[in-house]
């Protein structure tokens, strides 16, 4: 088990109702001024939008706001909202929506509290946010985690990157789930939130490391969890208990708590970012289901016993010691069926990525072939090449 | 499911060496003069302290000490530590050692920086801290989890009171856990430890809730990790990841994590909490692991389904849906023949306790008959003496 730090500040109110108390709940910092930050027309058409004003306005808290955020969040109104907080004193950021907001919320937040720094320097890794502003979330998405996580991906159009970083600037003060928030979201959202809830977990499982047992029984514990959840959630997407099982797994799964005594690093998120960098009307999740079994294919021989333990635990196979192999790869052929199962497509082509992308997509990931990617095996650039191949057509 | 808080604020370093930094960490919080407190002369002995010393000497940072923190730590020494801290200007408190040193230490700072209140109010409930000192720990023992809870159990010795209270203030800002330092916990300590982990666990399981899946999973997770672990430490002291394993699940026991969306009361611990407070050479793992399995199987028939989980989860077993209480029984033997297997007493003869004190002790935890513990089942005086007796010779 490796030395670790765990560190989960943020304090979350889960539950119905819970978004009724924001106003009270952000009184306690005394801002002069909140930024409400959303994206498109859900928050504004469900009168989300207008309760959270209410409640603020009930407390007397002078707000302004910034809606207009898309799925991979850009820079560009990333800027915007920065100069909007400079211009009104803005000193909280309260984001309501999904990852992409809170995602975008944070950076305008980190871009305000360090203003001789060029906020994309946070993306590139350039410079790290010494401050930042105290900042909340209303969360009506269960998938990116970044509610608890300390991670913030912004896609730079100008460029066609897509960069995350993590600190503990990114860190929210607090966060207030309701899970009845996301019972509008949509099948195919609901289930590229699963894929992406999953995949948290997944990815720092087949991290390095040894000796973690509690840790991998709770990581165990999040995969099946989350997987069942998805799957209710798309039989009735009123069902409450589904919904909230689902929300707090997408907290847990990428707060820290699955990865502690591992290395951490999400080698097929690091794959995908590409993918949805290059076509951004790609989903998150839905790249992640996309990419996923190649990669599994592709290295699982680095490590068997560690895939045993997954078929087993997760599977519930009965392992071949004899054909060893084979448990592992039925054990992948069924989280394959799984993505499956929800909608998710399961290789490149059906995303509508074109097969001549696929050495642009790995020179870029390879950031022109100067990075390998050191995960549950080692990836340069010929094997993100022989993996974005697989995952064409697979 | 039920709304819920999660406030996990404490952090955490864990592994190998951690408490070298100590001094570079305390720093953070420039503090004035920091109060060591600690237990016996195992932290001395060991050359822990001058270890902790000299990382604060390094650091330029003013410190007083103050050991003999006893198990069940005593109300007195509080008193004690309380003025030592006000004649000396201590803005900050460090314990070393296990739960003990950690509760004390909590309510020294609380008792501190509230200095119009009686800190024993705070233990009878009659007051609550709204402020508190920074503090930390290194911890020595892994079994109460105070290192990262929200709990603080003192020890009147003049009444022969001992009453917990849980609040914000008393989460420390951070604790350090470094397994090796519990290489030295003797096997009887050890084996305390292990039931005083599951035992949050497995209490949180059986409180009042339902449909958290995700949270069951993860309380399985724990309860099975930690008996694995607390086994493995008995067979080999110096095992590092069973040691490592152990201290986590302390840590994440009683954090609140396994508690999510469901109601909350340690109600074994109550009845323990008297017998402890009533003997206190009685440690509180061993009470705990003689208490059990007879409350267990006084209560397991109001809900039957809840403990063919358990029986199913965290015991492999078939369900025997035609006899599921035999299913139900077998799950409980197992508990028990567990917690002989690691050398715990499981009836209360074993541990000293008179047959003449057990009305006493009933009348103590139902509070001269005018409390009712509402957990997995309500208890008031006479299910309460019939659970002593019960457990008297079981």
């Amino acid at each position: 088990m490796n030395n670790f730090v765990y560190e989960t500040p943020t304090k979350v109110y889960f539950g119905e109702d819970e978004e009724l108390k924001v106003g009270e709940l952000i009184k306690a910092y005394e801002p002069k001024k909140v930024l409400i930050h959303y994206g498109g027309g859900s928050a504004v058409k469900s009168g989300l939008l207008d309760r959270v004003k209410k409640s603020l306005d009930d407390q007397g808290i002078a707000h302004v706001e910034l809606g207009g955020v898309v799925a991979n969040p850009e820079l560009k109104l990333v800027r915007e909202g920065i100069a909007l907080c400079q211009k009104e004193g803005v000193d909280f950021v309260l984001a309501v929506g999904g990852g992409s907001v809170l995602d975008s919320s944070k950076d305008i937040a980190n871009g305000v509290a360090n203003p001789d720094v060029d906020v994309w320097d946070f993306s590139l890794g350039k410079a790290t946010p010494v401050k930042t502003l105290n900042k909340a979330a209303i969360l009506t998405l269960a998938a990116a985690g970044s509610e608890m996580s300390n991670s913030c991906v912004i896609t730079n159009q100008d460029t066609g990157e897509k960069r995350g970083y993590g600190c503990t600037a990114n860190r929210m003060n607090f966060a207030i789930e309701n899970p009845k928030l996301t019972y509008t979201v949509n099948p195919y959202q609901t289930a590229c939130g699963a894929v992406d809830i999953a995949m948290h977990t997944i990815e720092r499982y087949f991290c390095p490391g040894e000796d973690t047992y509690l840790t991998d029984a709770i990581a165990e514990a999040v995969i099946k969890s989350v997987m069942k959840a998805g799957k209710d959630c798309l039989k009735n997407p009123e069902d409450y208990v589904a919904r909230a099982n689902m929300m707090w797994a997408s907290s847990l799964a990428h707060n820290g708590l699955t990865q502690c005594g591992r290395a951490f690093l999400l080698t097929v998120h690091q794959f995908e970012h590409e993918v949805s960098g290059m076509y951004p009307e790609v989903a998150h999740g839905a790249g992640l289901a996309a990419l996923w079994c190649s990669w599994a294919r592709y290295v699982y021989t680095a490590n068997i016993p560690r895939w045993l333990q997954y078929a087993k635990n997760v599977w519930n196979l009965d392992i071949d010691f004899e054909h060893p192999e084979e448990t592992v790869l039925k054990a992948i052929d069924l989280q394959e069926e799984y993505y499956k199962s929800i909608g998710m497509p399961t290789n490149l082509k059906s995303l509508g990525v074109k097969e001549e992308s696929l050495e642009k997509l790995a020179l870029d990931c390879s950031r022109n072939k100067t990075r390998t990617l050191i995960g549950f095996k080692p990836l340069a650039y010929d094997d993100m090449l022989a993996i974005y191949k697989m995952a064409y057509d697979a």
